[in-house]
């Protein structure tokens, strides 16, 4: 299916005080170019294999397919995954109708916060939290498959 | 789990007359690195999303993750796939207490037969059909994967 989303850089840290949920991911990829996307995902205590197609004109639809796997199975496709793996706490804050997933990052990428809303179009309106900041919705060193290779701690100064 | 296969040329068609079975198979690939393969594949009509680690150091063995998917699905997935697809007609050969799978290939492969039995330790025996030539086990360039950028019709004479 195509998955609309929106993504934005994060202000403060107060999200976290309207958090109605966190859970911890780590993922690797298969492929992390951005036409073809391959994602082994730990979500708390479930997995994901998910692949991803390029984002269209205005950066905010891709197809996305998805398939739920056992921990087992995905613990042994990490090790298949190219070097490198994004750590990070996801707190989900209801926000109006929509729920937003803020991601904070660890390791290699600590230092990083981003939030995202999916949207049933790309039309769809939406509430801004507080905390909401700039839109990077398409930008590809935002995507996690790019924070892999080039993690947040290794931009310069002025890209951060 | 851990595959294990011995892979082998081809000497003549002799094969087809003791077919039990024969289907259609076209499959393209998310990553065609031998490290960590993503195939996409249509099989009669059924479909697969199969997942491989490199070979072990006799090439005989290789780490493989396949799950079932709809036949919808793996048309989508093939679209995201990276240039270029292997056709083939896959054909199944009893002998002894195995099963040999020959596939003959079209294409840009056209011209290419391969044969595969698959063990259960690379200690075990099988019985040789009077077709079976070379064994490539472990060869890369005969890889699916790598039949799709490099493929059999591009090889020069003396490579056949």
């Amino acid at each position: 299916m195509i998955e609309t989303e929106r993504k934005f850089l994060v202000t403060s840290e107060a999200f976290k005080a309207e958090a109605i949920r966190q859970q911890k991911i780590v993922q690797g990829y298969l492929n992390s170019a951005p036409e073809r996307t391959v994602r082994v995902r730990i979500k708390g205590d479930r997995a994901f294999l998910t692949i991803k197609g390029k984002s269209n004109d205005s950066g905010l639809s891709r197809y996305e397919w998805e398939k739920e796997i056992s921990v087992e199975e995905a613990e042994a496709l990490l090790k298949l995954c190219e070097p490198g793996m994004v750590e990070k706490v996801r707190y989900e804050v209801n926000s109006g109708n929509h729920i937003f997933e803020v991601d904070e990052f660890f390791g290699a990428n600590k230092g990083l916060l981003l939030a995202e809303v999916e949207l049933t179009s790309e039309e769809e309106e939406y509430e801004k939290p507080s905390w909401l900041g700039k839109e990077v919705s398409g930008a590809k060193r935002y995507y996690n498959s790019y924070l892999v290779n080039q993690p947040y701690q290794t931009w310069k100064i002025e890209e951060q």
